[in-house]
């Protein structure tokens, strides 16, 4: 595919030593790019939001510990290797909930120690390294660029010309390596000449949709039109929308979903108006530790977020009660599929594929 | 039932001279009250949504224009015609969909001409006129009141004690003469130690939710907690709510209901879970002109309700597309009942009861 953006959101520079950042928290209102520079300019940019969704964070993580390491100054391997572990442990507490995060940053020691235990003695250990680090970093993204790719490829495929796609919250470009997962099959539609609509929503409290879903489709030429969360089911009863394609924080083994909360009720929504709901992700966000939906707990998130963030005062009686789940619980049985790099699944037989290998 | 409330949102002072009327486009950050004297201060009060919630303007135009005639300073009849048509008219359009302010109006307009048509020669025709319409106005507030409490009685008879509701928008003390349609029940249940528990939604874009219905559930001591507009699944998921209760703007003669944007949803969802969902209004909202819901054609409001209005800054990209339509349907067969003044109807069978009388 042609490249639709002309940056990623994450991005090291060729020389290695800045991590270029769009900075989320500002927009859509302004498009600032950070150059980052130390591990402090990076624990903050994931901790305010400036870096977000779980693929993105995990590559802004690696990048910017094989960066960091890449101007650290000094001859000592010791030295270089506690800096090397405390960068990571810090980075590692930027965000606690997400995995992603995590999973990089021990990818990155494990590339750490099985290049060091590899160095010849005629090389220098600093510098080889340096390399392995930053290779290693690069390919955590490419991967996820592929896995993306795939997931477009796999998308694009339930599509026709005109289509009509609702989305919630945003699984796009800004979330991902590129392109995204929910809405990846949508820039390749674009791209191919299928015009498609999307109609994204709000995705209150944190406007996820508005914010961010909308300026990215409209970035890319996409016919978009915003609403409230509460208008889905309208536009669902007008016959404006076709699918529904989501993203997943995670899928249990029974194939219930963990997304953003209010995905339960458009898939309610869908089934009702007879519109096909998809979920859109890795394979790897497959849980089996999970045997379903009710093994995942609701993560609450602060009042304010819902009372005051985004608003120009309070916008609700100070001191009233507010409940905040980030997440919510999709039924497998309301899925009519999922979406994934290698193929598109029945929710309540993903599980078994994958435990067959 | 004992007063909850210590004011109404509209009410004429004792001499008639003064509409005093709470401003509810700053709730609920302050509470202000303004004393009203002058049909331009009438005009705006309305057209700013200081007073909102159909009947409650219906009462401000018909309060507010008596208060008018009251102060006027004139001992010529025609002088004194001449400006009640004058104020009638301009009133008329301060909210262009606003039914029961130009039945309000036009119900002042019949009064008027009857009273004239009758007073003797003894009599001064100018002082006259005044009392009747101050008689008028303040029983077309009158019968509001014994109209919610009736629907609030029908309500109540439907909960238990420590039942949780789920309300969207604002059908509340605040909308109305007092108590409110589907906030009345709830009221009359924690007056009578029932304790129940409300989930408000935020209801965007113009959050009636948060800013009004919390505030006057807080107000009478309701245990209230409040959720975005995509958390009504997961509260409904994790059975905290028995039932939902809305306002109606009209019912069809099939019984679809016309209500704020994303009642409909709220429909679908309770249905999923097997939660009972009732409308809440008056029997003059049935409109038999409306044979069902496609009838009724949807009004589409400002996108900058939704990209900007109660934020600090423009929430969505420059020149997005917005679809801001004010209301939606909610089919018939979705409504377990619907709650009037004289009842609790099914709603495909309202109609008939009608017809018949």
């Amino acid at each position: 595919m042609d490249k639709i953006f002309p940056y990623d959101s994450v991005e090291l520079s060729e020389d290695g030593k800045e991590l270029i950042v769009l900075d989320q928290s500002v927009l859509p209102n302004a498009e600032v790019f950070l150059r980052l520079t130390s591990a402090e300019e990076i624990f903050f940019a994931i901790t305010l939001l400036k870096v977000r969704g779980a693929p993105a964070i995990g590559i802004a993580a690696a990048l910017g510990l094989a960066m960091c390491m890449n101007r650290m100054q000094t001859g000592n391997l010791q030295e270089f290797e506690d800096e090397f572990l405390r960068i990571k442990r810090h980075l590692y507490i930027s965000r606690p909930t997400a995995v992603n995060l995590m999973w990089a940053l021990d990818r990155m020691e494990r590339c750490y120690y099985e290049t060091k235990a590899k160095v010849s003695e005629k090389e220098d250990a600093i510098d080889v390294i340096r390399v392995a680090l930053t290779k290693e970093a690069r390919a955590i993204k490419e991967e996820d660029i592929q896995m993306c790719l795939g997931i477009s490829e796999n998308g694009f495929s339930l599509l026709k010309p005109g289509v009509g796609i609702l989305t919630h919250c945003n699984a796009g470009h800004l979330a991902v390596s590129r392109y995204g997962t929910a809405l990846g099959p949508i820039y390749f539609a674009q791209q191919r000449g299928y015009a498609p609509r999307v109609y994204c929503d709000e995705t209150r409290p944190m406007l996820q949709g508005s914010r961010l879903t909308a300026y990215e489709l409209m970035k890319a030429g996409v016919d978009t039109t915003l609403i409230c969360d509460d208008m889905a089911s309208i536009v669902m009863a007008q016959k404006k929308v076709d699918a529904v394609f989501v993203g997943c924080d995670r899928i249990a083994a029974n194939g219930d979903v963990a997304n953003k909360v209010g995905t339960s009720a458009l898939a309610i929504l869908a089934r009702y108006y007879g519109i096909p709901f998809y979920v859109l992700g890795p394979t790897s966000t497959l849980d089996l530790n999970c045997s379903s939906g009710k093994d995942i707990v609701i993560e609450e998130r602060p009042a304010y977020e819902v009372t005051d963030t985004y608003f120009s005062s309070q916008m609700a009686p100070k001191g009233v009660k507010v409940y905040n789940p980030a997440f919510d619980i999709t039924p497998a049985d309301l899925i009519t599929g999922i979406v994934t790099e290698k193929g598109i699944f029945d929710a309540s037989e993903m599980a078994k594929s994958f435990s067959l290998k």
